[in-house]
């Protein structure tokens, strides 16, 4: 029943990763010491290091980022939660709470990945995807679109991950009756945010932001959980078009690439 | 038991706030029509309108904010969640959730109070307090305590609401237990973090920034509903001098200057 299972292995870049790895340092050695950075080129990341467990949504979200910013050579490590690798002293080192992410840069700690996208987006202007608009009108949309991800996440959570969370003698089929009315009015909001917005949306407009890099892994992990493509047509065409992305494709989660899942606890949402 | 209570009518601004309002015209008379702001100088911001609960933390939060940018003259709506107020016509149009708070500047909605707050800052950088240092050191302590909160908020509302959330058919003693000492953790993390910074140290360092915007609320929270000083002493000095500063004292909820509360629901966390 967990959600976020996978390989306990730690993992090493990807081979895609790996060949952009091997560009960068061409360019590190030309302008190195030069900490400058210019749009188009990028910055090594190995000071930067994830701890990560594979389906988690705020997890990915931290490697989506990193991928769209371009900061090539950060460290990552795969950890099983179902082996409980996520209380080990290494992460608690880092995240006293024993959770995933874990996530460092040099000496500064950003575990939360909402604080840890926009740390990246902030510290990484001009660097990869720009992913938070300026102006007024297109940044409210993407803060307030970020902002409302981890009510979905919780919904989703609640429903997915109920046995997980709610110790048997707890539990109540009224709870996941409403749990999953709940998240139904909840997926309803977010596809009628893409309704509105037109074929080929974003979350928050024409541009890809802060705002899908959050979102995208709660809804992916909905639609691992059985969520119907159907019920949702624009939330599905949105995941279509964002699943195709460089950066999605090298952050997807190890074991959702070894198996269907089959699950369908959402199938009726 | 309802924890926002509070008086259902529209209040206006505090005497304090209509003097600074007052002198702000002045100003805006001098500059206008120029929308450039310079620090110490006010910009009137009565295209902005906020919908709140009275002791609700995330409302509080949006008008902490207003208070610390010196945004002069902005619209508030004081409603009552005993009422349902916040399922009125005029808030569901902003939020369609139909939660507080609900918040508007001009066109733009942000309704989530960890968006609008990063809004406020980015939109007025030099206005008012500087509430997000530049610098990666800095801010990422602000964006790693900022976003903890949501974990602060949803683990004391589970103790505090939860005869308001639970159906009273669902209820167990032992899931009181349970969230109770996920608080005492949760609150021990806290307390942990101002032990390490000193005596007189704000929640991310020695300045006041976003984190204590978003964080102080959910204290005064717990204190409100019977939390120990005694036994927190590292927050409750930190509460103490939060307390004093303007923007919380104009912000204070107006409930609470009614009545103590003398809620005894966390006084064994």
């Amino acid at each position: 029943m967990i959600a976020f299972g996978g390989a306990g292995c730690a993992c090493s870049s990807s081979a895609g990763r790996q060949r952009r790895h091997s560009f960068s340092v061409k360019l590190a050695t030309l302008f190195s010491p030069l900490l400058v950075t210019f749009p188009g080129l990028t910055r090594m990341a190995s000071d930067m290091i994830v701890y990560w467990g594979s389906g988690s949504p705020p997890c990915w979200r931290i490697l989506l980022c990193l991928e769209e910013k371009a900061l090539q050579g950060y460290q990552q490590k795969l950890l099983s939660m179902e082996k409980q690798e996520h209380k080990s002293a290494a992460v608690i080192e880092i995240n006293p709470r024993g959770q995933l992410p874990a996530f460092r840069h040099g000496e500064h700690v950003i575990n939360e990945s909402l604080g840890a996208v926009l740390y990246l987006e902030n510290q990484f202007k001009a660097q990869g995807t720009k992913l938070m608009p300026e102006a007024a009108a297109e940044q409210a949309v993407v803060l307030q679109r970020m902002f409302e991800v981890p009510t979905l996440h919780q919904k989703s959570v609640s429903v997915i991950m109920y046995t997980w969370i709610v110790p048997e003698a707890e539990r109540h089929e009224s709870a996941v009756t409403r749990n999953k009315q709940a998240l139904g009015e909840e997926l309803k909001l977010w596809e009628g945010y893409l309704a509105k917005l037109g074929s080929g949306s974003y979350i928050a407009g024409k541009n890809f932001t802060l705002a899908d890099v959050v979102f995208f892994p709660n809804l992916a992990f909905c639609f691992r959980f059985g969520l119907s493509y159907d019920k949702y047509p624009h939330l599905s065409a949105y995941y279509s078009l964002v699943k195709e992305r460089p950066s999605v494709q090298a952050s997807w989660p190890p074991h959702w690439k070894e198996s269907d899942g089959a699950q369908e606890v959402l199938k009726d949402i």
